[in-house]
């Protein structure tokens, strides 16, 4: 287990790009993918099943808003990678990459619950350096860029702090779903930090990380995430306070089974607990 | 199993109280409450234990919406009685009583998701007549007075209505959380619905009631309702066209394990799914 790992240099963007072009471009994207989104949420929607197995969900407003997003990116920024939940991966030698998930919590999303959020996120090399995730059926956006968490709620715009809970016993605890560990091994897991804490809520799906963010959550574990469902979020988490990384403590990057705590004392006990677990 | 239960005489309501005076109270009463809520929402709240055992959490904020409430019942049908989650019961001689759960899913309050909501409903001999969900947060309130379900959000007003989901197979699902299951009876009945349906949502408390009345939902189970949780929800399902009764197809009214279906047909399914897991 990596405890030790070094933070990222979150407050370098500045010299590597525009800092302020990068928030323009998140806000913007935001506001575009917002009219798809919105145009379709909680209307009768087309869902396609994108897997044979099981329910996926894919919505038109889901593709439709990663091409909002994308064309805005190959714009402002024609010469950068883009990698998307909907849209084939654009390859690009520039050492910058933004990341898409146009609708994380497509299920919440075809049930009307606004939870849902827009994530878009820029790397550099790899790292997540800028995200944001915006909610716009309650007129919510979380962004970081050069550092700084902030959020906006309608007019109201203010920078976010995690909480300060350091304890198990304290912590407000939320994971999209029991089912998402499916394993015995991930169940265990779940089992041990779950029957540890203040209280469990599911359901949040990207909204669980923002709330964190907020400091109205102390912790988010989840299992099997892909890459877009946490790198946009990971530079808003960790300006506001927070950490999150892999179950063994490895950089959460690549997504895979994440926990998020508001304190390093809050993360290293769940480590510890799923740890002692397996 | 009663499946010839008779409908409520809810467009009689006109014939025992004005009803123009019950919509007023019930939206006038939400917006007194929305200001004592929202003006501790998201803030650090000194909570409560209201069990010994267990994480129950009461806010002054739930208290404080409930003495909102109840000043301007009191002001306006003083003869009423009262029943309220956080204070004593105001008995009467008159065949109305009013019912309020000033924050339905304290939980979610304390976790910063905007999915509680304040219920108040008006009951006629024991019986549901008019009834009324808000959540202050987001904007939206649901609420039915005379046999008619209205939704506002914001400056949008319209009537709601239920899908036309009849098979589990298609039915869109929620519960507030797995562990309300908490028996081995329950836990069976829930595990004979909830594998069959299309998906599940957990964590919305009344706003899952409320997303099936908008068509979103298309079924809530759920277990261990008190009177104030469901009560001044059921004029609202039942006027969207819904139908709401115990696991064993009695009145919801006193609460229980309760099953909301968007259509008979789909409901029905249910209870047949629950019968045959006991």
């Amino acid at each position: 287990m990596n405890t030790d790992m070094p933070r990222k240099p979150l407050d370098q963007l500045g010299t590597l790009i525009e800092v302020d072009a990068v928030e323009s471009l998140l806000l913007d994207a935001a506001d575009a993918a917002r009219h798809r989104t919105l145009a379709l949420f909680r209307t009768s929607l087309a869902v396609d099943n994108k897997l044979s197995q099981g329910f996926d969900p894919v919505t038109d407003a889901d593709r439709d808003a990663e091409t909002a997003i994308r064309a805005m990116i190959e714009e402002r920024f024609p010469d950068h990678g883009i990698i998307g939940e909907e849209h084939q991966q654009k390859s690009s030698d520039s050492p910058f990459t933004w990341i898409i998930d146009p609708i994380d919590g497509t299920r919440a999303f075809i049930s009307g619950v606004p939870v849902w959020g827009t994530l878009i996120g820029l790397r550099y090399r790899g790292q997540s350096m800028a995200g944001l995730m915006a909610q716009p059926f309650t007129g919510e956006t979380w962004w970081s860029v050069g550092g700084k968490a902030q959020y906006s709620h309608r007019d109201l715009v203010m920078p976010v702090h995690v909480s300060g809970v350091q304890q198990l016993e304290q912590a407000r605890t939320t994971a999209t779903a029991p089912e998402l560990f499916s394993s015995p091994d991930t169940q265990r897991a779940w089992q041990a930090v779950s029957s540890n804490v203040l209280q469990v809520r599911y359901g949040l799906d990207c909204y669980g990380y923002c709330l964190l963010a907020l400091g109205q959550i102390d912790m988010v574990m989840e299992a099997g995430l892909k890459d877009v469902d946490i790198a946009p979020l990971i530079p808003i988490i960790e300006a506001a306070g927070g950490i999150v990384t892999t179950w063994t403590g490895e950089s959460a990057e690549n997504g895979g089974d994440c926990v998020a705590a508001a304190t390093p004392e809050l993360h290293q006990a769940a480590l510890r607990k799923i740890a002692e677990s397996q």
